[in-house]
């Protein structure tokens, strides 16, 4: 019992975790209780009601399914529900009229015989990843009322009654929906993917930038006594790049189903309606390119063998210049695309960065040419060799060289980013 | 009208083609027009449309809306739907008799108040991943019922014949649903997860190969000629590990709404009610860290700098080696995972690797420490070594330093999904 306590007590802790950290979420609760007790006033409402018959549920029922998190979605799905109804009702009754002509008893094998071939042919473009990422709903209800009007109309009799009555409700339905969703408190859902985009910038550079300390941050203390706590902390670093990694590919896919919804939606905010939401994704792949390195480079840094101390502290100028002037461009880029305006700034940190980037290949080239010149000692710049040094093998320099060259890597990337982004700011 | 034509043609055979991938595509769409049929029987034959009424077209709306392509998928909806339509069917015509006792004034206002309240509260665990996971379908209906019932009950008066035509039709189409899904030619969505996760390991072992073998093949054919084609090739190449990336990310999400609906899966084929259907995530995981690391060897390997032919002739035996061993033991793993038996094969497999690996490494240790004890030559293995060799800087290695430990990265990754598959085939 007390474990069913518990986890109804964390049941609620998560609940309330989840409003608090998006409030937002609330509201949307708030409208759907309100849109539901609008379309409810047709029962309690004697003249609504008796315009338009029992049929009042079916309005309940598109709020139910309808209502979406953001303008957009509402939008599609009621625009989808709207033509598909439309389409499917008239394709009903001509349907029907071709049956009438059958006689009394061809004509059920003839209506079911269309709603076979209907619904099978229908079902089958949801299969198709062009119709299920936008009409994938409107399909779904031209099927349900096609069967519903050619089948039911067999008893009814009064089939145009009947199909104008649901698409009077379904519009009663629709607009309440869309109304609500609109004027109290609206999610947008350009503003929605527009955030998500930011955020995951601003992960990204975080989380390089602390990959990137964390492992030359190793040997400025003790050896032996930080061993676990970098272990420990490094797998939380990597658990939250793993998670930012999960979250990017959903991301993407949330992005392209917003990217979608986003253009139906009228002009808001700082967005007009023709605004380029195609080139978010764009900015996504590239985002997620980006992610996949810094993924890697945690493993890589996380690996057994290790370099050189003296060497470490060589590299570690160049590397962490380097990181933090990719993580600079990215955190500038979280401010373009706010401000949604070209900043002067951008320029002059990418140009940083190059740099930064060449620096760190002239520190690679100079590290072995030196030491073949300079007979059998290897000696970096002001660095005092000891003689432990002399006979250093690749293999103790490998993550280092990797480290550098996912970092170039890394800065390419980030360039990919800045060139989408200014594309978008423009 | 032509670029209309064109449009629908190429529709037409986006469509032919999708089928003839996946024929149980076509069989999915037969099914639904199958279970529709069943379905409208009931307002064709009179005995049975009397039996439930007028309330038959919830029959239909109920196939419609949870038949699915897997058995899995459709069990879940049907249990999620029959509970959460009998719970607020149950907790309607109980909010409806206390609201009873209200008045006629009241009434109205508490009944509507309760819709709100409860619609609110619903709509909000569907935030929840926990919930959305499992439940999704489930408390949307729940929201629908409740307000069908609690709001109708004012009109309607006959509330117990409401509700229960409602159950019966529901029934009704929940058991056409089941059957025809499990009866004609069955969709298991456990075979479909068993299915991807081996199409996945195949194209990841697939897309290793290619990519070191392409590396390595530049050297071999002259160099201002091939330039061109070997890009083109890579880029073609990147886009496959891409698709396969995005496959993967896609896989995840498919993958846990696929074990979450293969547990609801009966017995069939050679798997059981029991089966550790989430393991399954766990090879996923492994799989997908696996495919960022051969996503960024895909990215460094076009990236600019050379090293020199020697060289790349050196390592190319030992890289070769290793990749070809690594997507050996991926190869295995399919076939372990295929036969769900542990192969005696799959430790002497990983045996190897493990000594490929050892062997790439004994190579980078023994390359610096060499020309530091044979004075300023680089001098390495048989090779002869001609004089602009000796000033080789770091930068020139670099492509292959960081080749080699991606490598030896990706390998200890698929010891990883070695692994994970062991524990599953145990």
């Amino acid at each position: 019992i007390l474990g069913l306590f518990s986890k109804i007590y964390g049941f609620f802790r998560e609940a309330w975790r989840l409003g608090m950290d998006d409030p937002k979420k609330f509201f949307h609760c708030f409208k759907v209780g309100i849109a539901l007790s609008l379309v409810s006033l047709f029962y309690y409402m004697r003249p609504l009601y008796q315009g338009v018959g029992g049929n009042a549920m079916w309005a309940v029922l598109t709020v139910v399914v309808v209502f979406e998190y953001t303008v957009g979605a509402t939008l599609c799905k009621c625009l989808n529900k709207a033509t598909a109804t439309f389409l499917a009702g008239a394709l009903g009754i001509g349907v029907h009229w071709i049956g009438s002509h059958f006689g009394e008893k061809l004509q059920p094998i003839f209506l079911q015989g269309s709603v076979f071939v209907l619904a099978a042919a229908a079902t089958f473009t949801r299969f198709m990843p062009s119709v299920k990422a936008r009409f994938d709903y409107g399909v779904l209800i031209f099927i349900l009322t096609f069967s519903l009007v050619s089948v039911s109309g067999f008893r009814v009799g009064k089939l145009f009654e009947f199909a104008s009555h649901r698409l009077s409700t379904i519009a009663i339905g629709t607009s309440i929906c869309i109304l609500t969703s609109i004027l109290f408190c609206p999610v947008w859902a350009g503003e929605e993917l527009h955030n998500l985009i930011q955020t995951n910038m601003e992960k990204l550079a975080d989380s390089l930038d602390e990959c990137v300390a964390e492992y030359f941050r190793k040997d400025a203390r003790s050896e032996a006594s930080n061993k676990i706590s970098v272990g420990y902390r490094c797998v939380l670093n990597s658990r939250a790049t793993e998670e930012s990694l999960v979250l990017f590919s959903f991301t993407n896919y949330a992005s392209i189903a917003q990217a979608n919804f986003a253009r139906w939606e009228p002009a808001h905010g700082g967005f007009n309606f023709g605004h380029p939401w195609k080139e978010y994704r764009k900015v996504g792949a590239s985002l997620r390119s980006c992610a996949y390195h810094i993924e890697v480079l945690n493993g890589s840094i996380n690996a057994g063998t290790k370099a050189p101390d003296f060497l470490k502290k060589h590299f570690s100028k160049f590397c962490m210049k380097l990181s933090s002037s990719s993580s600079a461009v990215l955190k500038e880029l979280v401010f373009v695309t706010h401000t949604m305006t070209r900043s002067a700034k951008i320029d002059i940190i990418v140009e940083e960065m190059r740099s930064a980037v060449e620096e760190l290949q002239i520190v690679l080239k100079s590290l072995i040419t030196q030491p073949i010149n300079a007979s059998t000692n290897i000696n970096i710049g002001n660095e005092e060799s000891d003689a432990s040094n002399t006979s250093m093998s690749l293999i103790e320099i490998a993550p280092l060289v990797t480290l550098s060259s996912l970092l170039i890597e890394i800065a390419a990337r980030t360039e990919d980013i800045a060139k989408a982004v200014n594309e978008l700011a423009n």
